[in-house]
């Protein structure tokens, strides 16, 4: 069994030269229409990007909310999705879960048993029973939400403290001591790349996982001039600027080269 | 079509005498042995325990995670359960999902229209835009977290702003303008009920969720002292101290007096 721990995670960066992760937020809506027609549309698209799509990226993130929203032809979906992507790449459920302990390790058996992904992204809302389960997956990452990339972090998030710090860094500086840099990464969203460098300060080497490049709006380049550390320590995700990059019959073809792109550009950064 | 709101579910608590929500967090692992050789445990089991409890309670509470756990067969198990819970009957999942805009209408297909629950849990921490699209759903309740009944709730939930008030209360202040007492209920948990009379303070009107009762060690009494408005405004969980009454052959008439006992003592505090 491969350890998919933070070293085995930079050789893959160093070796396809890319820390980009690809995400499949596969809306059934969404779909070219030449997949319609197949027993499990989302399967067939999916399939077809990770085939186009795998050789620039290092890493999957699933947003099972896609799969949900279908039900049981979603969660099938979902099963042969996780199934199909290569053992080389990091494989993610971008699931947000998190509630009380006994709960809590339901949703770790889920994700890193049942559904045998690498990492789950997690709320840290109810604080450090409900993140424990997770770490108690030693060869397993637990992402822990901490600035969002969307308007509403502004609500909560980023409402100061009377120690003077917004409670996204209060939860960087409290979860960091919950688990180790093996096992532990953060989300932070790209569309606020001059608040990484702050964010590094609090957490050096731990890696983060940043969505928001693309459709949301954010920077590659400012990411990395604030976010990287010097094992990149980024995984930087793409999910509808690739994956939708056609709605034709090339969607595959025109999402690897979408994926290639972003590549392209991660190696120039890189060297 | 029946419009579950505040005035329904308050008339089904005065009808019933009783403000009890059942938790269905159906753990396999504890079920008892005489489920095991049906098609679907989780079915077998919830069915006999909504039909036992059905007359004591107005609301039963799926736990997703402990549907999740086990895949395919347990979201199948998650469809049946909620198809089989009388129309009469809240059917709220606790599934405390939350994401970017995009993604949290997903969430809200998920749960509203495929799997057609009336509640969900949500998370807050990702602020107005992660609870909108459940929020654009008039007539279903969308359950936020404010307090918890976990230990964790004082890591973050607790932490005092610059301000001067607790996050939950700002959670409580700022969430409470995003919708309606007809579509805005509160997770409050139990094991704290000198908090009630605060948050009363805050959300007079609002329906409560009041979660750990019984195995989390909350008051029954105190909740209904320090929670209960004029329209009783509380919907009470209990969970494992219901379903697991008893692990033999007769689990199902021990889940009913166990919730029939709970529900004697609403009426008498209600009277």
């Amino acid at each position: 069994m491969i350890v998919k721990n933070a070293d085995w995670l930079h050789q893959q960066i160093l070796e396809k030269e890319s820390f980009l992760c690809v995400g499949l937020d596969s809306d059934m809506a969404k779909l070219p229409a030449c997949v319609h027609n197949t027993p499990n549309p989302l399967v067939t698209f999916n399939k077809s990007i990770i085939d186009s799509t795998a050789p620039y990226c290092v890493a999957y993130k699933i947003n099972t909310a896609f799969y949900e929203s279908l039900g049981i032809m979603g969660f099938e979906a979902l099963e042969q999705t996780i199934e199909y992507i290569p053992k080389t790449h990091l494989i993610i459920a971008d699931a947000k879960r998190g509630d009380i302990g006994n709960t809590s390790l339901q949703y770790a058996k889920a994700f890193f048993e049942t559904f045998e992904c690498d990492g789950l992204t997690v709320a840290p809302y109810m604080g450090e029973d409900s993140l424990k389960p997770f770490l108690s997956y030693e060869n397993k990452w637990t992402i822990i939400l901490a600035l969002t990339s969307n308007m509403g972090s502004q609500d909560f998030q980023m409402v100061e403290s009377s120690q003077g710090k917004p409670l996204y860094k209060q939860v960087l500086e409290t979860t960091k001591q919950w688990g180790t840099t093996d096992q532990l990464m953060y989300v932070v969203g790209a569309t606020k790349p001059e608040y990484l460098s702050e964010i590094r300060a609090i957490v050096p080497d731990h890696f983060l996982l940043v969505p928001g490049v693309g459709a949301q709006g954010g920077s590659l380049e400012q990411v990395y001039k604030h976010g990287a550390n010097n094992q990149v320590g980024l995984l930087v995700n793409s999910s509808r600027g690739i994956i939708f990059s056609s709605k034709e019959n090339d969607y595959a073809e025109a999402a690897g080269q979408a994926a290639k792109v972003i590549q392209q550009s991660m190696k120039q950064l890189m060297s």
